[in-house]
């Protein structure tokens, strides 16, 4: 349950322009805030795109996502989920990464990630670019494999770049997997699509059984049909959701790194976090969002509306396994 | 009947890129003029953000607007209506309110529309925010109370602002319904979506009968199925028409202050106007558009399309009103 | 079939934003270039609006698409079509026209299509606006009448503009019929919509038994049906296909001269040409892409990827033909 | 003398981004209004930029321009003059141009602006590109050839391009000079530079006595003095002046199509206007601005501001010569 | 003395892209906080443009001024202040002000200032249009008349607009000399410019004593001259600083609501606070940034690197004084 | 002496916007080009900003500024060099770095310049961020530290970052003084300025002899006497120019990630590398322009003109020598 201490400020109270732009206008508690032990979610940004192999920019997402949160209101007006009731909800910060070396960020983050964990909140991340999903992983993932639900035009399933160079945005699955973080049987990737170098990945996924559902085959199942089969897969046990924002269309998310045509619309990539509801889910991303390649914000505000949707799905989570216990 | 001076420039006589802006490059008349006595429609602009909670803007719509308009040509490529050819339309300027004084603002508004009505003109305004609404409908709803369809992402059904501000644009038809100026069951609201701070607006609507249609209904039903509804609910009687921008996705239209996610598409956004038909119509607004939020024009072009579509529908009520006199 | 000399260059090998920018990362292989003989399909610049009668800007396009085509892989995600294993393609260049001229230009650009089709060549175009299908035609088509798949929101097929102006970007097609450069009874023009000036244009269509399907008739019936119809309409003969950006929602495709609202999305805008698969194609090309009005490059990329899938109906074509003989 | 009827509406009584945009808010007075005869200077606009070689887009300048134009008052805050004290300004509108033509358009210009000089009205263009100059001069000039001062960094005399095409924006005052529209003795260009393909511009002006100041020699010497000379080379007999907007640095004017680097201020883009008071101005143009490249209006307020220093001068011209007369 | 809790975070140790943005990266502390006793320095944002009669947008500069202050570093180069060693400074917030009443938002403003006054803190304001200084001059010269120094292109000295509304960002001086609030004998306005509708606010001024230095004078003289008058005509008395972004040219600040061409340039905007030094200084503001009309942000970083340049000033008399006394 | 192969395609026969970009429209002559023996200055792109600390993006800049390069002409309009004339110019295309990793990218940009070395060329380098300088000169000073002229806002004089990290832009003129690449008595820094963490960089140019020119000191002396005193530093011996985009005020060049308010304006951009005349220089670059935060191209199109520039003092230099040798 949620005290008044962790409910945003409302925009009637207080014009949304106005004030210091944190996650949702929560309360700032950083890792050393006595608080923190109250905290039960965290919304954490990683300021970084050390992984981007194109277009860069996911360093600057978390700060633009906050600054578009002060536009999101308390209450889901489709599923009537309240999350500020469910779940006592903080910011958390950004994690402090190194933007000119990739192992040391990579170490940063997991050691953050490490402490969010040990104090019992569950996170729900502004990425920074999809490589930013590997490290947090490592953390959430330490003791034992999880499920994933992916959603994004690109499975980032590639062996390597550049020459045999591992660790980029097109690859955190694969080392992921390779080093048993996930369980690929329980892993869903949707929306794939786009012009490819090759189907190296593809044929990784098929070998350890990832279920891959490609755009086309999206849009004729439908969004319901296929959140089915997503929760299917996944099923009881801990779970793991990972957002690109290059999932949806680049019409309605053009600030983005690597954007692919074709993609799902702004209803739709609601709808898909909606039908995540009943999973066992342990922690979220959304990633990806690139402000430098986004005028008026529209994508930024797309991507922090996201996050209000799987904010709303990680707190009923909470709620039910606080109940439950 | 329209005759030649009430038609607008074409652009294959003259570049669209070419001349003075008016609405649709029809004749500017204004209140004082002689041949105010000649309109049948008027376009007006309500150059006006006083109500404006969130990001300003909608002050400079109607200019923006009628720059666009040189895009829009004369015939409905869809219905086939032509509507100079069935009223005498003309620009007819703007009001002239004060942007430093709410209740100022709103006398010059009603002030100005009652001059209209006198004329036996019926208006198509572009708004300025969506407070603009509730001064015209004090115009045109004196003698009895109106039916409404409303297209928006919000109710703007709430109480007040601020510690009890009372007139604000999320406050309109609140005001409206309390001053008697519309029939609350003959009032549909559809596109209604979005995070919120409370459902003190749904309670009300729901107290006095207004119906209102939520974006998840709106995509599950379809647009005919949806406008059937909504003219059965408005009925034969005198009907108003605002539309919010904002109803439509922020892809699409990204210019507006206060946007909602997943909304509908730009097609959608024509169909719904041309469910209007058959209704007894006696004027239409477009709110909401805010240039300053709105790169390359994609807003006011959408917004100017979207009046012209409505331009259409009232052209055919004033034919038939005139025809059955 | 292709050799490694006309492959691309890739991204996991250099990155995607460095290298000189040639379509597809394509080889530049000029008119006087001794490689020229062994192009198959080429790939051809017409930086050209000397017929626009509206927003400028498409003489920038070439440019932009090239930059973009950095974006676009090597196989095709949902045919899995690989066009570079299917045919040898390179970057021919651009046409040198005369920004100040209209008819020197028109030569030019036919000239220059002489030259493409005395080796053997199958064009691929970037316009330029819409009269730049004309000189093309009068090239490819110079034996004999070609059928023709037309996605586009405007017939171009008006008399005349200013006067009697028989040249503009509105125009083409009418003067392609009359100098028997297109037989009427094998084009199809999908998407049109929008308001209109007159209709003199789909009376022409009419009286020369030109197929019209507006948007609403697509809407309804969806790209499989749409497409199989055009695919009977155009027959097994020898056929051009011209697609205008603005066949495209503006959501999707701001970037352009004369947008008109309520078209395709962009996964419709792909499904179309895949509908393409199995015609007997000529040539082809994407026109009307406007930098000037393009912010952020989203029309730019969705350009580009749509010539990607028709450069992949292309190879296919090339490589049955050559199969075949 | 100007009356009530001639002045700019105020923005203290109507706010500034509200009502139709006019030339400074003034009357719009078309060619066919009973009033023309009244009018002492009118305001025009040339949509057109059928010379340009380079990047398009002044064919939207005369409506940018009439936009910002709303954000200039009444008095000259250096000068002190009153302008609309002095003569009965009016906007006339645009000429109506051909975009696909060039010919026909010159001709089209030409035949406005005699009917603008039949009236006894001193012209103040918007252009339109460069080679819009030269129509009007064929009728300011008509009877004897006029002194210039010109305000550019390009001397514009250049004979052809693209192989002899002899109708650019590059070309005019090579053109007046061969019609004997200038007598080069009296004209004096200033702000030259940038980059050349060569010199024959610089030696034709040589070789016909027109003075060229280059921007090295014009930021050494100051504004004061190079006006001085200005003056004494355009003398007392009458004089035309033509303002490139692209005379004013790229970072106070990027919205044009061929900037040059290293130009003046904007403090100095209207001191040299100053520098023109005294002199026998029977016309002047501000050219090449170009809204499409010119990012929040920035080029468009500037040079819509120098068309109000210019109108400065050209009433106190008028007001002399009326007293004189 | 400054501790190392009111030090901002380093960008060698923290990105400069990453973590909640604050003014300046300093610790936030409300009014309501404890620490707040110990601030000397405090730093607030007035979300606010109720007083704006042209184009909106300074209710967002607090919170983009906020983002680009991570861009400062702590030492200045050219003076070599150390503001953070000087004194403790703080982000105090923004005030919570009623977007949709002018007279309940002033009613706000003087009520926070006035707390901030009570706690010992010298305020330096982000505005917010200009009619915010207006009631923080309510709160801090209560006691007596203040000197000013007032850098701007208009003086903000006019009676009325709209027909007699007294309360807009262009009168806000007139009710501070009417309200005894500023001594005008001490007030020195600089860089006045534009042209004017008339010149009742400098007949005012005249009246009154007030010295106003055009920009003409101020480009003739230089900053040094200029700026030694001012400190002679400011005396040893308390003086007040306001700083509108729009007396920098709008080639350097284009984001603002009313810019005014030909002011000084960038560095002479940082020289003109750096010759303050000296002054016995209580309080300064900056205000009139408006992000919406501000393209990549260069408005704002110009706007809060004048703000740093103003806090070392600040800093400054604060330790003089607390050294002083 | 140049051949016409190696001369820029002329924008009077092609125009400027049409045609497959490389650096001033030169060819592109790859390293393993034939041809390259015989080029002697080499125009290179370093796509890469893995040093970037801050705001990212010049990975960009050279796809940018060959695309802006068609807007340069061919002689220099202030000094009249005919660069093309002098020496035998070519694109040699881009480094093949790798985005995500520091180390690999520079071992191959160093890799490069050996090549260009052997091949006898002099480069003339589009960057990249700073850190890209450092690479370069391992190659060109492997014999004998080199002297150097440099521009910029910063040092890049800084020991380390982020906890030691000592590879990043604000470094490589440290590594390279401790690599011994750097002569720091022929070491002149121009134009240094802003708010800084620290003067530990200071502290240590003091300490080795390098001599720093604060922007302070520039704008009183001017350009002529401070370019006197370079020349006089850098003496006779080899030297190297680095040009930091940031070295000009931002109102001018606001593309950049790090950018410092107060700096030159444009036309002393140019001068200064006017004013480099005369030494002995083997070898260039400008780095730091940052396409993503470059609206309208204005950074990328003043970056290519000072890069002309650079480009006729290096011909002057290599015809010097060879007419020396």
């Amino acid at each position: 349950m949620s005290s008044g201490n962790f409910h945003p400020v409302s925009g009637v109270d207080l014009p949304r322009f106005a004030g210091i732009a944190t996650f949702m206008r929560l309360p700032h508690i950083g890792l050393d805030d006595p608080r923190l032990a109250e905290v039960e979610i965290g919304l954490i940004g990683v300021p970084w795109d050390g992984g981007t192999t194109n277009r860069p920019g996911p360093r600057h997402a978390p700060r633009q996502l906050r600054d578009y949160s002060s536009m999101v209101r308390f209450q889901n007006g489709a599923t009537k989920v309240k999350p500020y009731d469910l779940a006592r909800c903080a910011d958390l910060g950004d994690v402090g990464i190194n933007p000119a070396d990739v192992q040391d960020s990579l170490s940063r983050i997991t050691a953050f990630y490490d402490r969010v964990k040990a104090a019992g909140i569950m996170p729900l991340t502004a990425g920074g670019d999809h490589l930013s999903s590997l490290p947090i992983l490592r953390s959430l993932a330490r003791d034992k494999p999880l499920g994933m639900v992916h959603f994004d035009s690109h499975t980032d399933l590639f062996h390597s770049y550049f020459g045999g160079f591992k660790y980029t945005h097109g690859t955190p699955f694969r080392r992921a997997i390779e080093e048993g973080l996930l369980d690929p049987k329980r892993v869903c990737m949707i929306g794939i699509r786009g012009p490819a170098y090759d189907f190296e990945d593809r044929d990784f996924a098929d070998s350890v059984g990832i279920r891959v559902i490609p755009i086309e085959e999206f849009h004729a199942r439908g969004v319901a049909d296929v959140m089915a089969e997503a929760r299917e897969i996944a099923g009881s046990d801990e779970t793991y959701v990972s957002y690109d924002i290059d999932f949806i269309d680049p019409a309605f998310a053009p600030g983005t790194g690597t954007p692919e045509i074709g993609g799902p619309n702004s209803f739709q990539a609601l709808e898909v976090v909606r039908g995540l509801r009943g999973l066992n889910i342990v922690g979220a991303d959304l990633v990806e969002v690139s402000p430098p390649f986004d005028m008026n914000g529209t994508t930024a505000f797309l991507g922090i509306t996201v996050m209000f949707e799987l904010l709303c799905v990680l707190a009923e989570c909470r709620a039910n396994k606080v109940q439950g216990a």
